[in-house]
């Protein structure tokens, strides 16, 4: 629905984003020819020391551009275009899933969120809309192996997947083996991107100091992801306002931030978009939408035993 | 470590387990020979309900043998080689895991039970010990493709696990789309059978009514797994004698039970024994062994934010 007028701050965000992404690209090659090592250890010439410091003109005109608008609350039209209305359950039935893609459809959500075994049957249901099908990739642990990570994603990618979110290796980052962390993000940036689709990086932010948050969202801003997500939802904790405005802090206003988990009232959607986000993730979308705030607690309960 | 008496009634039960195996095997190739379908639907010419009905006789004799020892409690000595030593959380460092390898090694557990990423430091660990690797597959949800499960498992394989603890289709169970539960643990049984390794079957019972924990245990009977287990310890419960008893009766005495999820005393650990439970999952081993039943509570508290 391009021509929808609650699309179209949305439009012009991707748009300003895209034409900078090809800028930036181009002047990298400019500034790294190939064959040429960065300075630093980055993996790609692509990072946020060396190779982004050479880019500074061409990126701080869009970023001004994209930062006007961080922060700012969207109008009722738009709200939807921010949800990833999200089911990841694993006892959902084809009709609970079939149900979210209806009610995505209705109220234009910007994707569904759902686990790799229910990616074809969704998008089968949103073919034709302008609803994308996100699927997670070594969800919600994140302790698969890089290889395995980038095979999930090639096979949402040919199912019909339109965004991953993926978690990264914990337990990697917390042993500070930041070369296997960027391995596993790289690996899945690599396959989505081949499969032209985006990418979300989840960091588990409940179970991270602020230092390890940082770490992880500069490598995952590094490897060249499109978003860094707060949380799984099965952990501990959910994303928190404090976490989205470090998280944007640290990535700037070039990537995405996606706050996810325990999000159920227009409430906390609203204190989240304040905070830096960009996207959210919730099963409560159509609550938030709705501003059915007293429903929102019971409701949510009854979508499964946790914080799906 | 084959000559420790303590390990001889396991191996007598192996070995017996692996004629029968043999026997079995030879037996449905007379029954059912190549290119003839089975009468009813099963997959594979192994479904319980025909083929194996021509082989009652050869069955019935180890099935006496085995089940003879079903219920009844092991001697101190013993009791390690049924546990699996678990770790699971995602935030696991290399230093928790190789302290619990070197928990396993020093007490003999059967296997310790990681998660993938954490493989290959557990193989080199335990080079030369009598302790396996046990890796989880599609974990914790189950909600990964068949073709992601059983590329997962070949990975597993490839970096040393001798087992793999899978968690089954809980959605298409749900939807009795029994095609898919059946071919999803399929996949991995060919993974794992082919890399020569064993095969436990998550069904995740908490999340299922006592017909649907059946005809998952009944399915991964069919396909030819080793064990079923109880429980991924991630979701709304953990093992209970119940189930274990339902599943104990459902595969009948040739099908390994394991029981995991919440077990952290020695008298869990004996009610899981006399209900049938041929394997117990656990992150309190050493605790159960020790009997140091009062200090459980806690220190189990302290593995994880959850019932890891």
């Amino acid at each position: 629905m391009i021509t929808d007028p609650k699309n179209v701050e949305n439009i012009a965000q991707i748009v300003t984003r895209e034409i900078l992404n090809a800028l930036v690209e181009e002047a990298v090659q400019t500034a790294t020819p190939q064959g040429q090592q960065c300075k630093v250890e980055c993996v790609d010439n692509l990072c946020v020391k060396t190779c982004f410091d050479e880019l500074g003109h061409v990126i701080s005109a869009g970023a001004e551009r994209i930062s006007s608008t961080l922060g700012s609350l969207p109008d009722d039209l738009t709200k939807a275009s921010y949800i990833d209305h999200t089911m990841l359950k694993p006892e959902a039935t084809a009709a609970q899933i079939t149900q979210l893609c209806k009610e995505a459809r209705e109220y234009h959500f910007a994707s569904v969120c759902v686990n790799p075994t229910q990616v074809k049957l969704c998008a089968e249901l949103l073919r034709g809309s302008d609803v994308k099908v996100g699927c997670t990739i070594g969800f919600p642990l994140g302790a698969n192996t890089p290889e395995v990570k980038a095979f999930e994603t090639r096979q949402a990618v040919a199912d019909g997947a339109g965004e991953v979110d993926m978690v990264i290796n914990i337990g990697a980052l917390k042993d500070r083996n930041l070369n296997l962390v960027a391995r596993d993000i790289l690996a899945v940036v690599q396959a989505a991107h081949e499969g032209g689709i985006l990418l979300k990086v989840i960091i588990e932010a409940a179970l991270l100091t602020d230092e390890e948050k940082q770490i992880a969202c500069l490598l995952a801003k590094e490897a060249g992801a499109d978003y860094v997500k707060t949380s799984t939802g099965f952990s501990i904790g959910g994303a928190s306002v404090e976490d989205v405005a470090l998280m944007r802090r640290t990535v700037g206003p070039l990537v995405g931030v996606k706050a996810a988990g325990g999000i159920r009232t227009a409430e906390d959607f609203e204190n989240m978009i304040k905070a830096g986000a960009t996207r959210i993730g919730a099963s409560a979308g159509v609550r938030i939408i709705k501003g059915d705030d007293k429903a929102a607690q019971p409701a949510a309960k009854a979508d499964g035993p946790k914080n799906y």
